[in-house]
């Protein structure tokens, strides 16, 4: 990463941009010029902890979508949540006419997201803070080999809310891989406004875990090294088989665009799909997101109790994007994309190859039949190909693997995958025989506990069946008996079909209708040749329930973790399951208030919220960094179409590795 | 297919023959004549139903695996169900000596696996009988395009089991896809023993659909075509990663052995992972196949009530796998293997490219992490490679691709595929608001109703987790209050393992702990060095129950659908979920029954079998061929290795698209 330098305003041209292309340099730029002009920061502490993109009026959008090239764009503004002498600021800045259009201060519960900034610098107060100083020398540690994390600090109760967060300390000594070498005991308070440790705590002494065995770096390995893998060649010698212009992205029959913003990271938005028979695209997904992610450790003891991550409003899945490595993160025929954000001040910061496009060829098989019951054998397969965008957001000690794969079937498989490394407790235990305590984790290494946790993913999807008017269908499958001798069968299953009506109505229970239901947005206004409505539904890959008990603060915060799925009417405000302010938030305003209203939704403009959920008991195979854990849902069309819309796919050609010398 | 001319015995070295290989030509060519020697074929009625390798013991196999080179391999024998004079014979062959071992008439309910060519007689009877030609008349169809198929008729409460099938009929004119053009209505009840047609109605009279728009075939398709799929070059111009030594695997850090059988189609033997740290391969999978499959359709009517398909011992997975596609089926990069089986006759029948062998190079990720809390940024990630075993089966209309993929990291991901064609119903409707009745499915097309239906894969998985003596271990996540206030957190949960002593113990339903449960077999006998038990945990990524009635025939013959896992003590007669002869079997023999014996199964040799399910609702993208549907299971070691076993990997080498003109 590094800072931008200045950029003349004259770079922006407003017809080029695409009302979701997320700011650009010289925006960030510009927003920050008209923020100081109106808050001179010389009188005035400022800082900026998100500037995004705040997404334009729908019909706006929809409107000008009919002919991109003649309308004009809707205005262009940005969303900026500041901090002003100790208050949050919600600040829209009109971009086309340079001025602010709305600014108020926020005096609820909550605090905007942290800055990398804060961040840092809250980080390194306890490195000549005396009795930290202290500490460090009693434990017979060398203090230039201290690195210290500061943690979000939740919200337990209390009823006042300092800014504050808890700065923990981890030993390098010997190794990069300080996540597992924490100072056990010691937690500093530092108050974010005022920059300064308001409290510092010693409790517990426990030797810090070895550095041994914690490297994930070859050339601090040892042999033997393996196992080998094979090298192979991808290439696509006629060039990617999609386009990009700008951010927008037209491969086989789908288009779409992909947005990136500093809090929730890579978003898709006006995805459509070609539909042959109808000789023109049809839309799906109007935008969809990470909108938050809850990780909440499972070690109520003093060190540890207020680890309860809300990842996406908190820390920002896109300002901590990791910059995507070629051949090794994406394969080699990826093509990839740099991100922005707005640092502190304001200004620009650049993420490398923070996104990445590629084809991806697995071996699946698209469609196949083999006919044997003719006299001659048929046989017609279709290889698939799909195409995935990835964002890794990397938030301190995980990393997340964030994928939206698109198939030419119609098919969205969003996949998440977790690697990295464990939250660990240090102990003086070295077999888990000596442990009579709870531990709340797994003992994974000598001296180390990886603590037991979860990760609750809630995707926002804004799905336009083929139009905003959609609803809400709950597909269930129910045993019947078999009535007056039809046949010897005694049952069978049948579908009831339920159209939400409300909120209520809508959500979705863990377990509810496990494995006897399918759920489906519809378009309740239009409908196939043969009357079925059109739609997709959703097909969940795995399933984890919440277990916090409904009054713990957590849980009350990250309440949308409570169902499954839930189904909103579309509002604009409502973007983020946790809420807006989310740090130190009290779970006042979030998915579970906002649907606590119960809303009408059937036939209008809707949102279906997805909980996606890992419980995790570490493994020794986790340490010292994780094997990718990987889960994921489909959204799959369900009578959107007549008939298979692939039945006439162009099959790749296959391009035979040139019958000449190559060159590694 | 073709039929094998003769091959002179000297074919057969034992020595080169690996105990778990399935049987070779000339191997099915000694068993025919040997049986033929001992029952003449002049005066008996003699018809081979399956011919399978015979397990050997499984201690004489793993002493033999001790050393391979100097041990004597266990005795080569062969497991025959044949059909003598209408009676069912169980006969073992021993090829060592060339004699007959055991034999035994079977005179419990159920009948063998039915032969392909029995099938394809009892098909065309009607084609020459009288009162269905008149009715073909009737409906003004012309017989020459009609194609009549063979189905198993499942149990239904009569005392009395003739050995029988339901014929139906199919119209082909003007289309290949002729289970979209069911002549409904008509049933034709075939006696396989005597060959002859018993009963026969002519029920209902609805117009057969349509042949248009069920054409897959590119050259029927009229244009536009479409999408448009990239060409990708795939090539490992260092050969492929993986060693082939007849059917034994040898690929990155896994070795395995690929078998093949009529009935259950690949099984995957003797798998073992190197262990770096211990310079050793340890024992993972012992056994594991696909053990049956229930196909149930959910119309009570005459015509579609007994389509309830234990499709493994029913029709055989093996003997109808279908021959693989090169480029389409598999990527560039695959190798195919050729299977036998035994045809009626007893002749080897061969399959070209039954199976096919690829490294899958998904763009996956294997671990990652980018360290942003060191001054410096690190960040080091690893590409994943995996290695799949593909088979694809065909049972008339539907199509399964069951693949068994290996990963570095000491992963099993099995994966199904559900392609092919619908098993649908004719009516007079072309659109749903004319449906009065319940149709028992969705009105995919006009006049075409796609049946409800479900598919249960019960896989068969002998682990032996470094040994054979494993326990099943459930690891359940508890909610726990926060007691005595060591901190405002007021709950988190924390697990409690409980080792199954008994199979009932140890049955794990379809909703139990959902969402909240690890399961794990364990080797209570080993441990790390921290002192975890070794294992390795299933993860479902999906799930169905089953929802036919307990006291309906179907459910109590497939009974084994009735939980998502069941572990049973090693038993070498204990194969087949279903039992082992499940044609118009009665559920007296079956995993369900096997069960109830309620044996120990704590620190003992145990298999764990799994029942992965779908529901199928169909839609019209369904039409006329069926996009894949996907789901799976992974097999994750859970404290098997003492670290990440994949920390040290060697990358693949990169390999350069060459520079230089490529030829397509």
């Amino acid at each position: 990463m590094f800072i931008f330098s200045m950029i003349s305003f004259s770079a922006i041209s407003y017809q080029q941009i695409h009302p979701f292309d997320p700011l650009n340099p010289a925006e960030f730029i510009l927003i920050k010029t008209i923020l100081h002009n109106a808050y001179s920061t010389s009188n005035h502490n400022l800082a900026f902890h998100y500037i995004g993109l705040d997404e334009p009026d729908k019909s706006s959008i929809l409107s000008w979508q009919q002919n991109p090239a003649a309308n004009v764009p809707p205005p262009r503004r940005a969303l900026v949540h500041a901090r002003l002498d100790k208050q949050t600021l919600k600040i829209v800045v009109d971009l086309s006419n340079r001025s602010i259009a709305s600014k108020r201060v926020y005096h609820g519960f909550g605090f905007p997201m942290s800055t990398l900034d804060q961040e840092t610098v809250a980080s390194v107060l306890p490195l000549s803070y005396g009795p930290f100083i202290e500490s460090v020398r009693e434990r017979g540690l060398n203090m230039s080999q201290v690195v210290c994390v500061a943690f979000t600090a939740g919200w337990f109760g209390e009823k006042v809310s300092e800014r504050v967060v808890k700065v923990q300390c981890f030993y390098e000594n010997g190794t990069i891989n300080v996540f597992l070498r924490p100072l056990h005991g010691i937690t500093i308070v530092v108050n974010l406004d005022d920059m300064k440790i308001v409290q510092y705590f010693d409790r517990i002494r426990v030797p810090v875990p070895k550095a041994e065995g914690t490297e994930y770096r070859p050339s601090e390995l040892k042999p033997p090294f393996g196992p080998r893998l094979n090298g192979v060649g991808v290439a696509s010698p006629n060039g990617p088989g999609f386009k990009m212009d700008g951010h927008k992205i037209s491969w086989a029959n789908w288009v779409f665009h992909v947005g990136f913003d500093a809090r929730v990271g890579s978003i898709i938005s006006l995805a459509s799909i070609y539909d042959l028979e109808e000789q023109k695209y049809r839309r799906i997904l109007y935008n969809g997101y990470v909108s938050e992610l809850f990780v909440p450790y499972m070690d109520p003891t003093f060190e540890v109790y207020f680890k309860t991550f809300l990842d996406a409003g908190e820390y920002g899945l896109g300002q901590n994007a990791a910059s995507l490595e070629p051949l090794n993160d994406c394969p080699a025929n990826a093509v990839f994309i740099d991100a922005y954000f707005a640092g502190q001040d304001g200004s620009p910061v650049k993420i490398s190859n923070a996104l990445c496009i590629f084809e991806k060829h697995a071996g699946n098989i698209m469609w196949r039949h083999t006919e044997t019951d003719l006299g001659d054998e048929v046989r017609e397969v279709r290889p698939d190909v799909s195409l995935v965008i990835r964002m890794v957001s990397t938030l301190s000690n995980y990393d997340y693997i964030l994928d939206w794969e698109f198939n030419p079937s119609g098919s969205i498989n969003v996949r998440v995958g977790l690697t990295g490394i464990l939250s660990t407790r240090a102990v003086p235990y070295s077999h888990i025989d000596q442990i009579k305590e709870d531990v709340y984790g797994s003992l994974v290494a000598e001296n180390t506990i990886g603590t037991h946790h979860d990760h609750f993913l809630n995707y926002y999807l804004d799905l336009d069946v083929d139009g905003e008017a959609n609803s809400f269908l709950k597909t269930n499958l129910v045993t019947k008996r078999v009535r007056d001798k039809i046949s010897p069968r005694k049952s069978y299953w049948t579908v009831v079909k339920k159209t939400a009506r409300t909120e209520s109505e809508a959500r979705v229970d863990h377990m509810a209708g496990f494995g006897s239901s399918e759920y489906v947005v519809i378009n309740p206004n239009k409908e196939t040749k043969v009357g079925n409505n059109i739609g997709y539904r959703l097909i969940p890959m795995s399933a984890a329930r919440p277990l916090l008990s409904d009054d713990d603060y957590p849980q009350i915060r990250a309440a949308f973790t409570k169902y499954k799925m839930w189904v909103t009417p579309y509002n604009k405000s409502e973007k983020w399951a946790g809420g807006t302010f989310v740090d130190q938030s009290r779970g006042d305003d979030n998915l579970a208030v906002w649907t606590a209203r119960n809303r009408k939704i059937e036939n209008k403009d809707i949102v279906l919220w997805y909980t996606l959920g890992f419980h995790h008991v570490p493994s020794q195979e986790d340490f010292p960094v994780m094997p990718t854990l990987s889960s994921g849902f489909e959204l799959r069309p369900t009578n959107f179409f007549e008939r298979n819309p692939v039945l006439k796919v162009i099959r790749p050609q296959h391009v035979n590795w040139p019958n000449c010398t190559n060159h590694h």
